[in-house]
């Protein structure tokens, strides 16, 4: 099989470096250029110590990168950043892997309700594949451009995902309730990603409305021809990586039968592992991994409980809720072995 | 105003530290002793580098506990120890404030299931008042006997108390997402409490149920007449000390109503404060102090979401949650202002 | 004895914040203002939570700061700002507490290196105490400007101090290692504070020299009439609060006379402990308190081993380190007890 | 080249899986077993959550291992295990490489005196490879028996080695100030590890004297004909994985001089990496990594200083401390290429 071209645009944030981490250890890919406006010039071992000695690469300007050189470009930029570039690069036949959210939601008004801008190329929109590969495979092999799903929206969707499908969920008022580290607020040097400000201390944010909250409900709903009603609600965790979500949703069967579900339609998925019914998934297990634990617990044996069902699921934001995902997709489109490249144990401990 | 004299069973954890802190400088107790089979003989000092210099006390046998020299004992021990203590303290009139469990249910047939154990003294519990100032301050004023309440149950309760008791929420299918820090699972010597486990890490525990949910639905029922239906699914944070409570509630008017119900409710409580709508509390401003902070959101915006009003409560689960609430009782069953011994502000960062 | 009137220009830092935690609980202070440029206006809860509702006041300008009002100013700001302004106070009266260290060394050539500006007032910085009451208590109390110590300078002085006046160590080839928690960076938005780079990580910093380095100097050749020579490293700690410093020297007598000179030293000191011999202290112990706890070792049992002692040394580097250690010199320098408004204990755990 | 059976004795705590990760990993290795008393029956995926649908292994009885089935066994014993197991293991052919310090020093009496039990072989100690292949590489090409050097030792040697070989240090008088993450106390139950106690608070400890120094001491002699004269204080963390060791020492050369000599004699090792003059290495950027970074630096620019040379190393102590260094050795005892299964980068942040 033959090697691709990948550049980075974006690169000095957490999700670039970890894209670099993983390209770099990929059999097949050959990293063309990483590029910042900020650190052009500069080696990229003196921005993220892990790579000297490992990766001698230097950061280009982004106006340096040629079309023609590479096969794939993976936008880990801003929100904005890629909708302006990505049509001439799409033209020139170049696949993009955009890791943030141009193209996430195929609704333009609510992405530009949500963005709070103007969407640059919504026709473009329509084009582009979610990139979930666990819901959306087929369509992820022969897209251009793929949308690489938001860090919750990815937890979120894998826990609920197949029982909404197999109608064993009632889709209203389903209640997620978000647990992030703080690498995904990114390498902004901002007060509140202080370690004086994070470390030991825990609350919510953005409790009036998160944008992953309408990608979640479009994707399932194209994923399952249902429209969830759901409330998301992020909390902010004194860790760096791990993304833990916990989902109070109605049952329509007992708790057996769920579980039989989940453990069946993930068997053949080798990111995805159900726990089996007692166990509950830490964020921990898969620190620097590309794998999703998933578990069911249920309180029903109080009486006068309400009745729902608990899921939780939990990922490496900056892996399989970002640049790992950004891998697996890469791999989809370009036809090699899904797992290529992924293949690193959880970090334990 | 006469000084009193206090003893402290079980001084080696954490709520014990923390009772010996507070008590230390409360400007009308004297500390007779503090107990530990384990550490009889030895200097606090060389278990608790903070006191050395400051407390010149050495643990005692709790055997050696002289009822005729003390007014109040502290039961700051492992539950299924006070039950089998206390009826004698009663009876030789010494007030007693029991931080862990054996009296914080009324109904023993609850007790009994969710504590694995026969009650010692059930005919003891029915005299014991439940020790959360904000809903039951008349009753812990005259009680010989006080159950200090669990630490997620203080928060979830003073959080849903005024709501509910204003016929403000439903009282069905409410959902509690709690986080602790880990000194909520004490000082014991446990693989699961050690740093390389819970640090950089996030999961759920107890799943299944957790005590403090019969806890909660029995004191807001007396509190309120009415018994709330509700969801409680506690979580470990990677950090010492700090409860938050995420609770998903149906409101019964809109979010102004609730947020002006909140604010007449606590207008006077000194260690409660509501935060202006808009704002979220996080753990660290209440670190070290008997603080509760409380915040109301909606994400009403939305179209087709559930609707919930989301509540949340943050406090020290060492102080608020243990030590400072068994002070605040202290206070209030022995006629001194309530606040004394707990004007120390949070320590941030 | 009479109250006084205090303001803090620069509130928005960590010892700004400090500072109001302290002086907010002294019984014998009202803060009259707390300035900053950018917050001018908005209250200082809204920026520190642990204040809401406790302290009621709001940011003002600092060119708000009326000198007849106030008996005394601290300045919490950024070095270069208070040398701008302290000889304006001075002249009206005012009593003027440095955090910062425009004064800090007596030497004006060395200071003007070192902190790469010209001096704005060099006359000034001889009118100003060394503000470390250990070494110099007697200038303290009629000093009307006081330059507050560094905080490693701070730890390393109060370890060697004792034992370099009585001749029991070599001032020669001295080495402090010492280690402190972010929160002695500041609460500037720089990417080396974040909370992903600075948590799991560790690292040694300005390893060709730092400030403390030459204030230690100075002050301990003022104090002992010896000038040490000292290699002087400091690290960042993965956590907020706490500075550790380890020092290694040549004994000139046995380490039994060494620990009895220091504790000799330090018997009457309120905030000074000296461990016995083969303890260590942690930073923990003295979290939040204005205690410093010092020890002594030796590896002398085994056969070819370098001569040498080791002093350890701990602090809360934003208490005694600098907010606390700003209160004792105000107690002082206005004839309150020494000790008032410092009592609080470590925070533990 | 043909795979070889390995066997883990002692797998439940840290380096144990630490070398199933790495294990697991590589190309040409089958993981035959791994034991432990306590687990036996047990899926190692129960225990090890990072492991679960990647590793389908139970934990067995020690007693249970079949030399005839493995050509290399792994010891993560703690000390003392390995000595009474290992003459039959080696007597029978197979190859041993032992994690814990039985084998670590060739005079036995310092042994005896140090670890406080007699050795159970002497005469099998003398047989044992030092591991620490960039002193010792050939050694361990052709032992049968591999010590692996212990974590702090490994960083300390690598930093002096080249240095004192060079004749460019004098060897009386260094000092070697360490610090490590609390993952090297292991995973056993212990109050000394808690989270509550080790998060956010720093010390030093056995401050009278660490096994590694005479491990470091009789190493360097072997490898450079010096026996250097070393102080090491060992630190506690706040963090999971990392040391770093701060070493001053006498220079005979300029610092130009120094770094010259360092980054020859390292140019052309796989996993160490010297920086430039002016950087600093940090934990950070070597976590999960076998990778050492080592830089050198000097504050001679201000007058009356000691005459010190500063060298910084770090390392994971997990990795390059443990089983990525245990690893190494495999490679080189059996033939494989040195840096196979070892290639991860650093996780970075």
């Amino acid at each position: 099989m033959q090697s691709i071209n990948a550049a980075i645009v974006g690169g000095t944030g957490y999700t670039g470096a970890e894209l670099l981490r993983l390209l770099s250890q990929h059999p097949q890919v050959n990293i063309m250029s990483i590029s910042s406006r900020s650190e052009a010039g500069n080696p990229v071992a003196d921005l993220f110590g892990s790579l000297r000695g490992q990766i001698d690469l230097s950061f280009t300007d982004p106006s340096e990168l040629d079309p023609s050189n590479v096969d794939v470009v993976f936008y880990a930029t801003p929100n904005g950043i890629a909708m302006q570039q990505v049509p001439e690069l799409l033209e020139k036949g170049v696949k993009v892997i955009d890791l943030a959210a141009d193209f996430r939601l195929q609704d333009i008004n609510v992405w530009e309700k949500w963005y709070g801008q103007q969407h640059a190329c919504p026709e473009v929109v329509a084009t582009a594949a979610y990139g979930l590969p666990e819901l959306n495979r087929e369509t992820i092999k022969s897209a251009q451009l793929i949308a690489n799903p938001g860090c919750y929206a990815t937890a979120i969707q894998l826990a609920l995902y197949p029982l909404l499908k197999a109608n064993l969920l009632a889709p209203e008022d389903i209640i997620a309730d978000g647990k992030s580290g703080v690498s995904g607020a990114g390498r902004g040097a901002a007060v509140g990603s202080l370690y004086s400000e994070v470390a030991e201390s825990f609350k919510a944010y953005k409790v009036e409305g998160h944008r992953h909250q309408p990608e979640i409900c479009e994707s399932l709903e194209n994923a399952t021809g249902i429209r969830p009603q759901l409330i998301f609600t992020p909390h902010l965790l004194p860790m760096i990586r791990g993304i833990e979500c916990t989902i109070y949703a109605k049952p329509k069967a007992d708790i057996q039968t769920l579980q039989q579900a989940l453990e069946n339609a993930y068997q053949d998925e080798p990111f995805i592992t159900v726990l089996p019914l007692g166990s509950v998934p830490d964020t921990a297990s898969v620190r620097g991994s590309n794998n999703v634990h998933i578990s069911l617990a249920q309180q029903g044996q109080i009486s006068n409980m309400p009745n729902r069902v608990i899921l939780m699921a939990v990922e490496d934001n900056l892996v399989k809720g970002a640049a790992g995902q950004a891998v697996q997709n890469m791999n989809l489109a370009f036809g090699f072995e899904e797992t290529m490249g992924l293949n690193q144990l959880g970090l334990m401990p």
